[in-house]
C-alpha cells in the first residue's frame, strides 16, 4: 500500500497476519527511500516497524499515550498518524521534526530528544490518569541504551514502589547509540533468549548443589530446564524493583507481540515487556553496522548504503579534537578519554580501539562521565571529555559541584556546539555559554579554526589548570594547514584578525569566517572593521575590552547561542561595571527555542547573516556620527 | 579520652575491643555536646561513629582514599584526623565546614553536599590508581538514600560492568532524609538481617514447588534454612549489576564491621558492604526520630533534644508555601505536590498526612521529581514541585528540555534561595537565576513577604500559565499579616515600595527589609530613594524601567545571588539593547563560591549591607552630580 496516504492507525486493527507483514515491508520500503534523500535516524526505525505496528494494534492511541524515548524512533508512528505524506520536508526547515512534536499531532503526547525521560513522564501521566479517575494505558517505549540513564533507574524504582499501571516496552536492540556498555546491559544480554537456558543451567546447579542431598537432583537437572526456564526469564533485576516482567519477545513477531501486550494489560501494575528488535532490519547496509555509524545519518545511496559526503574536504572538527587528545595521550598516561555514549559521534573511535585502557564509554550517564572525570582529576589524572553541548545539560550541577567547586582540573571538550540543524531544539548546542559562563572557576574558549584548536588543546593539559571548556562544532572543519609543534595561546587573550575603525565586531569560533566575508563586504565601501577573534569566553580579555573602549569604537557580539547569560551580556555588563557607556549590539538568539532545519536558513532567522550583521554594523556607524 | 586531642587515626589499630567502645563512647558524647551549641547532622554522625572508627581501622586513610556521600557524616571522621579541637567553630563563619574540605585535612580526598557523588569519584580515583600503577584502597561510603539518586546508578552500573576493585559502604539507615521511599529502598529492607529468613523461606518453598518432586523437599525446608541463608542475602540487585555482596552487618558491632571489610580487601573486585546503623544511635531524643526532624539542625537542649527556636514568632517561608499549596490542593484535584527526599525541610509532611493522594516524594530523585512533574502537566494537572534551589542544579535539563521547551505548567516551589549561611558553599541557593534566567519560557518570581508569596501562589495556579519558579529563602518569614482573599498579582510588573529621587534601589524578595532600613537611614540625611520590589525576576517590568529611565534615576539592584546571568545583568542588558546608558551598580556575589557561616556575616562581605549599599547610592549621587 502507499503508506503515505494513511491517515489514522484505526485500520491496523482489521489487518490479517499476511495484511500486517505486508504494511511493515512497505513502511521499511518507505524508510528506507525516503531517509536517502533526507537523512535521519534509519537504523532505529528500521528496528521498530513491527513492534509500533503492534503497538497501534493493541493500544488505541491518542487515548492510550505512546511516550517514545528520545524519540528518534518514532517515524513508523508519524506514518501511522497521517504524516506519512510529509515525509520529503523530514528534519528539513519548516518541515516534519524527526522527533514527536505536540503541535504536529494529537498522538504526540511527549516531546523528548534527549534521553530517558519517558519513565519519569509515564509515572506522571498515570498518576494525572488515576487522580482524575480516567481510563488510559500508558506505554513508554525506551531503549536499553537509555534505561542506563540516571533519570530513567530514578523513575523505575519509583514505578517499582507505587506499582503504578503502565506497560514499559524496553526495545532491546542490545545497542544504545553506540554498542551498549554497562553492567545493565550484561544483565540483559543475559536475558536475551539464547543464552537463558545457559544461566538456567548454571544457575539450578550451583543452586542444587548447595542442597542437603541436591546433588542427586543435578543429574536431572536437563529434564527440569523447561519448569525453571520461567524463574530465570522473570527478569529478577526488575521483579526485585516490583516490575512484572514479560519476555523476552521477538520485536518482529506480530503474534508475539501481541501476546505480550495483552499479558500486559491484564495485569494491573507496572509489567516491563522486553522486547528484543534488531537495528536497521531490512536494510543491509543498516543491519551490518556494530559500531553505530547508522544511528542518525545524513543522506545515503539507495542500492550501497554509501554515505553522500559532504563537499568539505576539511576533517571533522570532533576528528581535530579526538585525534589531538590521543596524540597526547600516546605519550601521557594522565590523560584519558570518557565519552557518555558517543565513541562514534565524537569520532573517539580510534583512540578507543589504540588506547584502551586510557579510554571509557560509560554509556548514556552523562552524570557520571563528568563526576568520574573529576575523581580522575582528584587523584592526579588529567581526563578529557568528549560531550555534545545539548547532553552536558544534563551534567549542570556535576560541572559545578563536582568538577567547578573542587577546581579540578577537567578538560570538556563540548563538541556540537552552536546549531546543530536537523535535528532541532532539543539538540541545538546554544545553552552551554549561559549555563556555564557563571561558574566561578571555568574557563570557556572556542578556537577560530582547527589550527587554533590544536593549540587550545595543548594549553588546556600543559599550560592552564582547573576546568576548561573548548567548544567546536558539529561539521567539518575550515581546512586550514594545522602547525605540528603546538605553542600555548597566551590565557586569557584574544587576537586581533583585522584592525578597522569605528567598529570592533567581537566574535568566535567558525562566526569568524562569516565575519571576514562582511568585512570583505564593507571594504569594498570603503568601511573598514575591526574583526576580533575573541576565543576566551571566560574570561573575558578585559584589557582588550579596555583598549576598544578607549578607541570610542562601537561593539558588536556574534555569538551563535543564547544572548541571555552569553557572550554579548557578559561584556555589557563589564563596561556597566566600569561605567563606561560603549554602544554594544548583541546578535544572537534571543530568548527562543531554535527548531530544526538547515544551519544557514536558521543562522538567517537569527539575524546570524552577512546582509544582517553589515545593516547592524552601519546601523552602529549611523549612531556613532550621530552622537559625535 | 579526651577527643578533641587526637591528631591522627593510627591509633586506632592498637585499641583494643573494649577500648574500641570506650572511644565510640567519647566521640558520642563529645558529639552530643558540641552539636548542642552548634547544631549539625547530629542524627546521621551518632549512626556511624563504630562504622567510622572501624573503617580508619581497616584502612589507612590518607592513602586508602574515603569518600564520604553528601559528607554531613563525616564527622567522627573529622575527629580522628586531628579537628576535634576546632568542633566549637563548627559550621561557624571561617569555622570548621560540616563537609569534608580539601583545604581542611589531606584526609579529605572529596568534597561534596550534593547527594550520590561519591560511586562516580570512587571509580574514578580507582581508574586513577589503576591506571598510574598504584595500591590503594577507594572506599566510597554512601546511605540507602543516596544509592536511589540517579547517578549513583549509573556509576553502579559502571563499577559492575568493569569490575573495577573497591569497597563501597553501603550505611543503610532506613532514611535518606526523610524515611525512604522506592522499590530499592523496599528491597533493602528485605535484606535486612531479621527478614532474611522469612524472605527465604517464601524462596525456597515457591522455588521447590516449581520444581519435579519439589513438593516433597518443601517440608524440610525449615532444616535447610541455614545452607540457603547464603543464597537469599547475597543481595540479587547487586549481584546482578556484577558487585559482590557482603553483608548485612551491624554497624555497630565492630569485630562484624571488621570481618566484613577484611572479606572486602580479599576479594579482587567491587565489593558492596551493607551496613545496617541507626541514626541518632545513642542520644535518645534523635533515636526516637522518625521522620527525620533530627536529620540536620540547629541547637539543641542537651537534656531534653529540644530545639532552641529562633526568636522570630513568624511563620517559616516553607510552611507559608506548603500550607498555601494544601490549601487549593484541598479543593482542586489537579493540584498535587512532589517533593525529592524534603518533605520535612520543605515542611510537606501535614499536606502528605491529609492528601497522600495528592502527595509524591520521590526519594533523592530530582531530575525524576522535575521530569515526573512534566508527566503530570503534560496529561492536565497543575503540579507543584517543591525544591531546594540547590538540588534544582540537579534537575536543570529537566527543566530545560521536559518542562520549560514543553511550555508546561509546573509550578516550583524554590526553597532555600538565596544564603543558606551553615551548610556552605554546595548548599547556597544563588544559582538558580542564572541558570533559570535563559530558559525562554520559564517566569521567575520571589515575594517580598508572605503575604505576597500566597498571592504569587494564586496567581501561579490560577492566573499565569507555562512553567513559573517562586523562589523563597530559608527561615521565617517577615511576620506580616496575611490576607484571606487572594488576588491575582500583575504578570510582569514591579511594585513601588517608596518613591524617592535620583536613585532607585531595585531587589526582590527579604532583601527589600535591608533596603527599607537603607531608606530610613539616609532619611536622615534628606536623601530620598525610589525602592522597588522588582517581584518577577523573569520577565523585568520594562515599562518600569523606561519609567526609571525616563526619569533619569539611577539604578542600583541587590540581589542574594550570582551577579552573572543575574537579576542586573539582565537590566544591564535591557538598556544596553535599547541604546539607553543608565548608571546601574549591580550588589550580589561576583564570581565566587559562597562558604559556611552565618548569613548576616557572610552578606556583609559580599556587600549586601546597610552600609555598603549607602555607600553605593552616594557613590551613584556623586556620579549623577558630576555628570549634571
Amino acid at each position: 500500500m502507499d503508506v503515505s496516504k494513511i491517515k489514522d492507525p484505526s485500520f491496523i486493527k482489521n489487518l490479517t497476519d499476511d495484511e500486517l507483514v505486508e504494511l511493515s515491508g512497505d513502511i521499511r520500503q518507505f524508510l528506507i527511500e525516503k531517509c536517502a534523500i533526507t537523512g535521519g535516524h534509519i537504523g532505529a526505525n528500521l528496528g521498530v516497524v513491527e513492534l509500533t505496528i503492534a503497538m497501534h494494534r493493541s493500544f488505541n492511541s491518542p487515548q492510550d499515550k505512546l511516550i517514545f524515548d528520545v524519540g528518534h524512533q518514532a517515524y513508523i508512528h508519524k506514518i501511522l498518524t497521517g504524516r506519512g505524506e510529509k515525509f520529503d520536508t523530514l528534519r528539513q526547515y519548516k518541515g516534519l521534526s524527526g522527533f514527536p512534536k505536540l503541535n504536529e499531532s494529537p498522538h504526540d503526547v511527549w516531546e523528548a530528544g534527549h534521553s530517558s525521560t519517558s519513565l519519569s513522564a509515564a509515572i506522571g501521566m498515570a498518576k494525572a490518569r488515576d487522580i482524575l479517575g480516567e481510563d488510559y494505558d500508558v506505554v513508554p517505549i525506551i531503549g536499553d541504551g537509555a534505561l542506563t540513564g540516571g533519570m530513567a533507574l530514578e523513575a523505575l524504582n519509583h514505578i517499582g514502589h507505587d506499582k503504578t499501571d503502565m506497560t514499559i516496552v524496553l526495545n532491546d536492540n542490545e545497542m544504545s547509540i553506540a554498542p551498549n556498555v554497562g553492567a545493565m546491559h550484561n544483565m540483559f544480554g543475559r536475558l536475551r533468549t539464547n543464552q537463558n537456558y545457559n544461566r538456567a543451567k548454571v544457575d539450578i546447579d550451583g543452586f542444587l548443589s548447595k542442597l542437603p542431598g541436591g546433588h542427586k537432583l543435578r543429574d536431572s537437572a536437563d529434564r527440569i530446564k523447561d519448569s525453571l526456564k520461567y524463574l530465570v526469564v522473570t527478569g529478577v533485576f526488575f521483579e526485585e524493583l516490583g516490575i512484572k516482567y514479560v519476555g523476552p519477545v521477538d520485536g518482529h513477531n506480530f503474534n508475539d507481540l501481541k501476546e505480550a501486550f495483552e499479558t500486559s494489560k491484564r495485569i494491573n501494575g507496572p509489567v516491563i515487556v522486553h522486547v528484543i528488535t534488531k537495528k536497521g532490519k531490512g536494510y543491509r547496509p543498516a543491519e551490518n553496522d556494530k559500531i553505530g555509524t547508522w544511528h542518525g545519518l545524513g543522506p545515503y545511496k539507495l542500492e550501497t548504503g554509501e554515505q553522500v559526503k559532504g563537499s568539505s574536504k576539511a576533517p571533522a572538527w570532533s576528528q581535530i579534537f579526538s585525534d589531538t587528545v590521543q596524540s597526547f595521550a600516546e605519550n601521557d598516561k594522565h590523560i584519558v578519554a570518557i565519552t557518555p555514549a558517543m565513541p562514534v559521534g565524537s569520532k573517539l573511535t580510534r583512540f578507543q580501539a589504540e588506547l584502551p585502557e586510557q579510554f571509557f564509554d560509560v554509556g548514556i550517564a552523562e552524570q557520571h562521565a563528568v563526576t568520574m572525570a573529576a575523581g580522575l582529576a582528584a587523584n592526579g589524572m588529567k581526563p578529557y571529555v568528549a560531550i555534545y553541548s545539548t547532553f552536558l545539560q544534563r551534567a549542570y550541577d556535576q560541572m559545578l559541584h563536582d568538577v567547578d567547586r573542587q577546581n579540578l582540573h577537567v578538560v570538556f571538550g563540548i563538541d556540537r556546539s552552536g546549531l546543530v540543524g536537523a535535528d532541532g531544539e532539543t539538540h541545538q548546542g546554544v545553552f552551554d555559554i549561559p549555563f556555564l559562563s557563571h561558574m566561578p572557576n571555568i574557563t570557556i574558549m572556542m578556537p577560530k579554526d582547527e589550527n587554533e584548536a590544536r593549540h587550545m588543546l595543548h594549553s588546556a593539559f600543559y599550560e592552564y589548570s582547573g576546568p576548561i571548556a573548548i567548544r567546536y562544532p558539529r561539521g567539518n572543519g575550515i581546512g586550514v594547514d594545522v602547525d605540528d609543534n603546538l605553542q600555548p595561546v597566551p590565557y586569557g587573550t584574544w587576537e586581533t584578525i583585522h584592525d578597522g575603525q569605528d567598529v570592533a565586531v567581537l566574535s568566535f569560533g567558525p562566526t569568524l569566517q562569516l565575519i571576514e566575508e562582511v568585512r570583505d563586504e564593507l571594504l569594498k565601501e570603503g568601511i573598514t572593521i575591526e574583526v576580533v577573534n575573541a576565543r576566551f569566553i571566560k574570561p573575558l580579555d578585559t584589557d582588550y575590552l579596555d583598549k576598544i573602549a578607549q578607541e570610542d569604537k562601537a561593539i558588536i557580539t556574534v555569538e551563535e547561542s543564547m544572548l541571555s547569560g552569553g557572550f554579548g551580556s557578559l561584556i555589557v555588563n563589564y563596561f556597566n561595571d566600569n561605567h563606561q557607556h560603549i554602544d554594544i549590539k548583541r546578535i544572537g538568539i534571543d530568548d527562543e527555542y531554535i527548531e530544526h532545519g538547515d544551519v544557514e536558513l536558521l543562522l538567517n532567522d537569527i539575524g546570524i547573516s552577512k546582509a544582517n550583521i553589515i545593516n547592524e554594523i552601519k546601523q552602529s556607524l549611523k549612531r556613532k556620527h550621530e552622537k559625535n
